[in-house]
């Protein structure tokens, strides 16, 4: 009986991405038989208008502060206590900032199923203690004892909810669980490729943070097309050797996926980091400064986990193997110039004569 | 002594591109002493002013119709007939629009060294005999009976000419070739790399324009940065799987190189065949129309290519494996509506669930 049982789905987190992600596993809820009707969101209450934005969502259908103009399906039920919205789920779907994780994993220890496993589309690493990097998807398996995928891709949550085409990439090691977290994820339009190889998954959802920042600098400099894709591509090389270095078995064809070039693509084209690097170039400001101004004072990405690579890089006295991370480290703090930044990489690993030879 | 005489290079071809590589060469001719200081620049002679395109150059030291405002090093020295500037060669750099090819290795064919090495730096498939693709090093090789390696990246011309760095691909089969045709090519701003992976290599530089095609459409039609990641990675999928298919031996990590994700990334933001591409579907206009309103009657490389690669995967029962190259084929000759595109794609063979073998 328990094992044919609808499974139930809690989303953790309503943000503009959590939303985005609510509205299409709601939608396949309704459609699957084997996904419960009734998807819960963990909400972070806050009043919007004298009105709590939980109620707003549970009778308007929309989260009007984080995703507005989208309707999300009535069986998303919005739930202000995240143990209550997850006690029963057997699928923990996490989309928070990460810095709340450890918290509400110790929130929720001891409260959730023992069987449920985790999603985390969690971008970014949090800080191991001591220095370094520590995985979301490790940390949560750690805290709660339950398996963890991960969930990344090239996925602006507003084209997502907008229903415009596009793929994203599950890591999920334990190949049981893959076609599920696709039935509830996969939709015409959101298109899911499975790949057992989680960790770099994961890796490349926060190491492409740091090479926005270098194609940032780049259009700062004003140093044209061909330049920054050579940025690009060199930081994609260093993406594949971080991963064999630090998070040994992974795959190459995971970086063709779109948690790999696809997103890379989109973060050094759009996105803030590259945006706010070239206007640290640009003006001179100060990253702090800059996201004062620019983000309200949110922290960016690509510096805050380049400074984490670094810290990795430079115990193993690997610096010089990862020229364009150091790089691009010692220029958002202020150690080296942007102009600098192109003499670091012209004698890049990379370009030593070593014939290639991984076959298909 | 014959093996210790400096090596002597021509250059065949004049245009922007062949401009921008004959001042790299030159100046590396004159600081090695392995490379003869006077290299040959085949000159298809035209009148600038009622001045010879030749003697201009040789007497100025600038092309001034093909790469206007630099300067040549004055031990490039232009030659209006291809036999005097190939015929003392040991290293013939290619670099004429594809259609001349054959009718050139005709007029050099027992004219040159039978010692000499080609590398070809011309994009684009030739239509083979009966249909389908020829390779241009290929033709080389079969016409003049010597070895011929190819160079590709994302390598826009004046960029080169104004030293900016970037990054280039040498794909060289026979790896005691490789260091030379490096030494002759790489500077400090223009870093080769060398894979032993030539058809590969090649083949990257033709596909990428079908994929410009596809990236075009997507801007055309509004459709955002999600998808047109997806279309891009998409095509990268199915550029892996031509290759597999018609050029089996290839490396995966070739891929990685400048050639293949960086030259594909700048074609499909940068670049005519995504310019011409969104056009034709904002105006509705012919792909010859819109060649005749925008690139002065040339022809556009994408649908060219397209309609090639089109024949080979018809011939072989394959279209539906390679769903984006037919789609394209198939829009940019009217048989399908633009806004068709996307449904195309929806169940790419890349999304159904099979985990992904290939490791380090």
């Amino acid at each position: 009986m328990a094992c044919t049982a609808p499974k139930r789905v809690c989303i953790v987190g309503s943000g503009n991405w959590g939303s985005a992600i609510a509205k299409i596993v709601g939608s396949n809820a309704l459609r699957q038989k084997h996904i419960d009707d009734r998807v819960t969101m963990y909400v972070y209450e806050e009043m919007i208008n004298g009105k709590k934005l939980t109620e707003i969502i549970n009778e308007q259908h929309e989260n009007v502060k984080y995703l507005p103009g989208h309707k999300l399906p009535p069986n998303v039920v919005a739930v202000p206590d995240v143990v209550d919205a997850a006690k029963d789920a057997d699928i923990l779907i996490f989309v928070i900032p990460h810095q709340f994780i450890r918290t509400l994993c110790s929130t929720l220890l001891g409260k959730i199923k023992p069987t449920a496993i985790a999603l985390s589309l969690i971008k970014g690493f949090d800080r191991a203690e001591g220095g370094g990097i520590d995985l979301i998807s490790h940390i949560i398996t750690r805290h709660l004892k339950i398996p963890c995928a991960v969930l990344m891709g090239a996925n602006l949550a507003n084209e997502v909810a907008d229903e415009k085409f596009c793929e994203t990439t599950i890591g999920c090691k334990d190949v049981r669980n893959g076609p599920l977290l696709r039935d509830i994820i996969q939709t015409d339009y959101f298109r899911v490729v499975v790949v057992d190889d989680e960790d770099t998954v994961e890796v490349c959802g926060a190491l492409k943070n740091i090479v926005a920042c270098g194609a940032g600098f780049v259009d700062g400099l004003g140093l044209g097309d061909n330049t920054k894709a050579a940025v690009i591509r060199l930081g994609l090389m260093e993406m594949v050797k971080f991963v064999d270095v630090f998070y040994p078995g992974g795959k190459l064809s995971t970086f063709f996926e779109s948690c790999g070039v696809a997103d890379l693509i989109t973060t050094c084209y759009g996105g803030r980091n590259r945006k706010v690097s070239e206007a640290y170039v640009k003006t001179g400001k100060s990253i702090k400064e800059l996201e004062d101004e620019m983000l309200n004072g949110q922290k960016l990405q690509g510096p805050f986990t380049a400074e984490e690579v670094n810290y990795m890089l430079k115990n193993r006295g690997m610096e010089d193997k990862f020229p364009l991370f150091t790089a691009i480290h010692r220029i958002c703090t202020g150690q080296l110039r942007p102009a600098g930044f192109i003499d670091c990489i012209r004698n890049h690993p990379e370009h030593i004569y070593i014939p290639k030879h991984i076959s298909f």
